[in-house]
């Protein structure tokens, strides 16, 4: 089975959304993008790291998915990452009520030997120092390392982001960001210039507006899947980017056909995640309900237009 | 050759976006219609209303497309409907500068009597009464009747377009507009709704960020086509209404699946009527190119996911 290695944070949120708010819950780019990977043949291991407030049942969580956690270190005496937001009526934008570091401070990231050697690694949105951190100790070269981050690092560390950009295959970024980190508009025009600074692929995040695939001229989109209800958008872009990394991990294939698909099982498995609050669908969620999903998105995308080559008579 | 009947605005507009700005041109919706269905094998015809100023010219341009004007009326002294408009930076919103209703405040659509049994009839935003005044004339049941309309009847004429309704079979809105006749944020509800006044079928325009075809449970989404700039939104939407309601005319199945087709192709063509300003990228654009671009929407859109059965594990 092929190695993902994933570092991200490992965390509590306490999310208030229009139909609900929750007190801390299991959170943390690293938690989502695991239990996204976990619904494919992947070895996975989490890099991260916890205070000794962090409940053991949420790493048995993570162990009974069949994520390796013993690079999550729990310091003693230390308190976990903690992330509070609000989100506005139509989900689309928050607000940031409380964000605590804590043990994410003096965060110095440990790759278990057995995982130096992983074929794709996994950077969620961490400080680039720590992204860089974690390159700097692998072995060998990975068929794939995607890079996730935010504006926050753009507006504070730019030189250290675009160095680990200079080190990654894929980027996935959202379109706001897309557009700070380039100074273009056009999202075309955006991931062009982003491919610029290091990565081969370029995917864009759009939310309920789907995501794009970006690679030389060749471009790739996956929508949304249309919802009756999003209950809480948290750790949507971190699952997103746990299934594109744990399909490509599985398949073994980085060829642009085979990202394609990572692209549809990443936005498949976030449709799943907006459904319940933090990560409480993604706990339950089954590999037949994924295989069931992936049937909508055929449904929601595919189309067979018969060409009448009669028709080009312009 | 099946018969198209559009109704619609034949006018001048005055745009100015971040590019540039025009004077008087041609514009209206049925002209976008009316461009944007000469892509297929149709006899299409207008039903609308000019003043004595509006050039031979632009009349004689409809002629070349083999668009029937012989109910385009031409109103002896009379102005021609003049709609000027400022699009704000991101193109995604515009202020309106100037309405002048002119010839179209009286006008008082006559259907010609070779097009009284349309096979598709295509309803171009107007008045509502005036949709409706074209449906009475009507001598036999169309395949198919598209009703394209806007917030400002949602506003001030709420009764005689729920009347429209439900004599059309498609709706195409935009999403603040489907939300605004629904009272539901989630498109999936809005659709829902919209079906229940009327429409069997439901469209759903997202602009930059695609179109959803709704009927029933089944969703069929066609995003836009990523461009490196687009230079004038204006008739966009008509650009799209246009080609679905050709290509559907053409093809004379008005099934689920053709129905999906009609979408790509609106979507198609409507990606062509951004790229210059007014109608002039619809003017000179040929069969060969759209039949390109529909390979660009295939690789944008298609995948191909080989189902191991065995992940089903679950």
């Amino acid at each position: 089975m092929n190695k993902l290695l994933i570092v991200g944070t490992v965390a509590f949120d306490a999310i208030e959304t229009p139909f609900g708010k929750t007190d801390k819950i299991l959170g943390g780019a690293a938690t989502y993008i695991g239990l996204s990977a976990s619904f494919f043949k992947v070895k996975s291991a989490i890099v991260s790291v916890v205070g000794e407030d962090f409940p053991q049942e949420y790493l048995d969580l993570l162990t009974s998915k069949n994520i390796d956690i013993s690079a999550i270190e729990v310091v003693k005496g230390g308190k976990t990452f903690f992330w509070s937001g609000r989100y506005h009526n139509d989900l689309n934008s928050r607000d940031t009520l409380v964000t605590e570091l804590n043990t994410l401070a003096d965060f110095q990231p440990k790759v278990p030997a057995n995982f130096t050697d992983a074929d794709v690694v996994m950077l969620g949105n961490l400080h680039p120092i720590v992204q860089i951190s974690v390159l700097d100790q692998l072995t060998a070269t990975p068929k794939l390392v995607v890079l996730d981050t935010m504006n926050f690092w753009m507006d504070c560390a730019l030189p250290e982001l675009k160095e680990v950009m200079k080190r990654v295959d894929v980027i996935t970024i959202n379109d706001e960001e897309a557009r700070q980190l380039s100074g273009e508009y056009s999202l075309v025009k955006a991931a062009a210039k982003i491919h610029e600074m290091g990565p081969k692929y370029v995917v864009i995040k759009k939310g309920e507006h789907g995501a794009l695939l970006f690679h030389g001229s060749n471009v790739f989109f996956a929508p949304a899947l249309p919802l009756e209800d999003v209950f809480d958008p948290t750790g949507a872009g971190d699952t997103f980017a746990g299934g594109f990394a744990g399909y490509i991990a599985q398949s073994e294939n980085i060829a642009f056909e085979n990202l394609k698909n990572g692209i549809i099982y990443g936005s498949n498995l976030a449709s799943f995640c907006v459904e319940q609050f933090g990560t409480q669908r993604m706990e339950k969620l089954t590999k037949t309900e994924v295989l069931d999903r992936l049937q909508q998105f055929r449904a929601l995308t595919q189309f067979d237009i018969a060409l009448d080559t009669q028709e080009t008579n312009a």
